[in-house]
């Protein structure tokens, strides 16, 4: 239950909302320059980009919940619940990576989302956990530079990209449903409609959703992801506010058995600066 | 176009986002115990509460957006605009004040926000503007402490006071229309509900608004607080999320003249310890 | 539950839902010309204009749940429980009714649905029950000509009556709510909105509530009547199609005892011509 | 701009809204047993069941909106502008039709629900007009029998079926939005909820859309369609209840040009006693 936005304000700025039932521990994380990236495959990445984020740090691998490179390309993974389908069998003619390891690959290696992007269309996702407490989390991704915005799924059909104009991401159901829902709702509007005789502002947005479920996360998020975008005249607290407004407030958010989902931490990237501001 | 709440987490809370169009220049202001409060009938109060909040200092007068005493009774003023009915007479019988008395009198002279809401209604707020530059903005109050929680209007009928078990103020319309408003939406539940094959969490609340007209931020607040109320494990920082979840993003809301309402500072009041966290 | 309709179309019409629980054995009355209709204060009409509706005959007195008069003035009752308060004495100066009374009362006196509103400003509606097994149902009116409609309501302060420009009513809570809600709701559009690449048309309507409420109910038939009023085109079948969007069908609205709240019937009333056209 | 429902009753029915902008002068088919449908692809085929239904014939072809078979399995074609992806060439393999055989052809040849999805799999179907000034319409279908309900597209990736348990089906976009999106709303409930203290019942169901999308009929008639379905006090009339409560008023839903899409017909087929219903 997370949600992301790429968005161009004064800057390009890429943040996202862990929401979550529990602590993972997690800090922020710098994997430098360079850095002996081994994989599972046996291959070790030597020559390579910088990059940070949020994650911990397991027998020397950085694992990434969302990453930004020196390029400033940047890569969140967002829960993906029974729609994530790992294989469990490496494939010839692909790259084969384990999952956990898909955002300091695409990332160390891109100088440009599309770059990656066109990369992740040749990579199998192999269901190796990291270890035997930690089993692989089901996940989809949101990719973007300052010049793209991509959806990458791992569904039964394989690698699956899809171009993302909303720059928001949250989690079930695929990111079609998404795409398609999301035009319900574009139309709504900051103004106040000239038809209306009013007693309140906002009305042009009437209709816009309030709950804490993925599809009206992902509508309330790129609706003011819209309205604020391109506009040079804000920056990094307003992509806090934007996802402030998506975050799910202790006990208004609970799963089955009555643990809350709420919030861990919100964080900020500015690709420029490199900069990366976090709230948690 | 404010929110505000009242709530009792591990402690009793007052909390508020002031959302306008432009900065009024104000900060956090400290009326000193039997300060000479100087109202405009002669009247001057000399023995009294401290009371501390967010406002302005004019000719030494305090111009409370909200406040809080020291007995932790607390009170903020939301626009009410074509509702609030100043009166152009003093009236016999009554005791006269201009609207920017109205919060430090009551709250300068009173132990409990019921108290304070029985001396609301022998009040008559007369419109005598503060200066010729500065006319009475309209406004009705939210009043509240740790045992009760009001909503204070000045209509064509005069003084009104409402129970506000909801312990939110937005702004229009007059508080019956939201007291019955809020009921279709109270049923909302944080859990999933046991019909649905989910493929996300928080189904149960669908149906909860997340625009920012008046009416749509009341039933948000209300519902968030109704499900965080009287839970001891929260604090202040479950009040500044709630309000986030209300708090107008930049370019989100539009007035007719295209001017951003948005959320300036949010407030939150400690009663117990008398703290006054602010975010701005 | 019940949803009453004024229109102008080719002609103006008045129509409505009768939404109840149980059958009440009702048929089309007709009160002829300058039959005796005996009230209860003693006072016996014997010259005014024939009225014509749905309802009962007991004891010689015609019950309507409906009525039109030869003017074509038009007046429904629909249920208001807990805000219709007839008082218990009759008053002075005021013409005392019991409630049942009042749609014959006023309907054969008065040419126009603005002579009707006048005189139900000077009544008093005595609860006085029919007889010891039909006690006085709670009601507000709709009341409308070609040229005005209004909303009768006697709450705690008395006769009260508001032009409803709407057109409709339905049932808690006081009219003043319903004026209000409407307004977040009537820019609401018919057609496709140019910022929407769509895949389905009727985007501009998104946010139109579907439940069967009496607040969602007056939404869903003001909004409709809205865009239909006034279309020259359009006569009676389309009253009841307006009317068909917001009757409960059976099961999908349930009282507290399990018992079903369905449509019984849906009415419109050709007031030119005085034709009634029902369905049931 | 349609809906079909089909739904276990007193007995089955299937019935449908047909919304269009313009009349294309149909009326109630029947197509008797072993009637010589020649199909385009050369084959005529000779002995097969009765079919009836709305829609004209032309050149001796049985043009169906909707039909049903003497065995009670039924199918209707409903728009998908956009999404239906006609092939332009014959398939090896596959049985090649023209979509507007589709209807006939199935029914006419299949005893069940079941065997038809079975024998739709392994069709191509081949964008070959029925003549000059008769293009194909895009459409996907809904199939359906006392014992299973299916919707059936043509996408770009051929012929797929997938279980409806919502009995309905509307338009755009695709058949698994709407399933998914139906998880949001069938929690919703027509009895009042206990933590409600109401003014008005039907607050169960609040969130329920009334709009004129095609998702937000399939919600609202896949909702109706759960309170109602295997009650067997219910019958015929309430399948058109249903169908009304999102059937399309005139002037509610205009296309591009401003022109209406309204319902043209609704109908509803008693499969067991092979009676058609028709309101027009």
């Amino acid at each position: 239950m997370c949600t992301s936005v790429s968005t161009k304000l004064d800057k390009f700025y890429f943040g996202r909302n862990l929401d979550l039932e529990y602590d993972f521990g997690d800090g922020v994380v710098l994997m430098p320059r360079d850095y002996q990236l081994k994989l599972r495959c046996g291959k070790v990445i030597t020559r390579h980009f910088a990059v940070f984020g949020m994650g911990i740090i397991r027998d020397g691998f950085p694992l990434f919940a969302e990453g930004c490179n020196e390029c400033g390309v940047c890569m969140a993974g967002l829960n993906f619940r029974g729609n994530a389908h790992y294989t469990r069998f490496t494939a010839n003619g692909a790259t084969n990576l384990a999952p956990f390891e898909l955002i300091p690959y695409l990332l160390s290696r891109h100088a440009s989302a599309k770059d990656a992007r066109d990369e992740f269309l040749k990579i199998n996702l192999v269901d190796v956990p990291f270890n035997d407490e930690m089993p692989n989390t089901p996940l989809h991704f949101h990719l973007a530079d300052k010049d793209n915005s991509y959806t990458l799924e791992f569904g039964k059909e394989g690698a699956l990209a899809y171009d993302n104009p909303y720059g928001v991401l949250t989690n079930n159901p695929p990111f079609p449903f998404h795409r398609d829902n999301a035009k319900l709702y574009m139309h709504l509007s900051p103004k106040q409609p000239t038809v209306t005789e009013g007693f309140t502002g906002g009305v042009g947005a009437v209709g816009l959703p309030g709950d804490y479920t993925s599809p009206s996360r992902f509508i309330k998020a790129a609706w003011l992801r819209k309205v604020q975008n391109e506009n040079r005249e804000l920056s990094a607290p307003d992509v806090f506010t934007l996802l402030a407004s998506v975050a799910p407030p202790r006990y208004a958010l609970l799963n089955e058995d009555g643990a809350q989902h709420f919030t861990r931490y919100t964080c900020c990237i500015d690709t420029e600066n490199l900069i990366y501001y976090l709230r948690s």
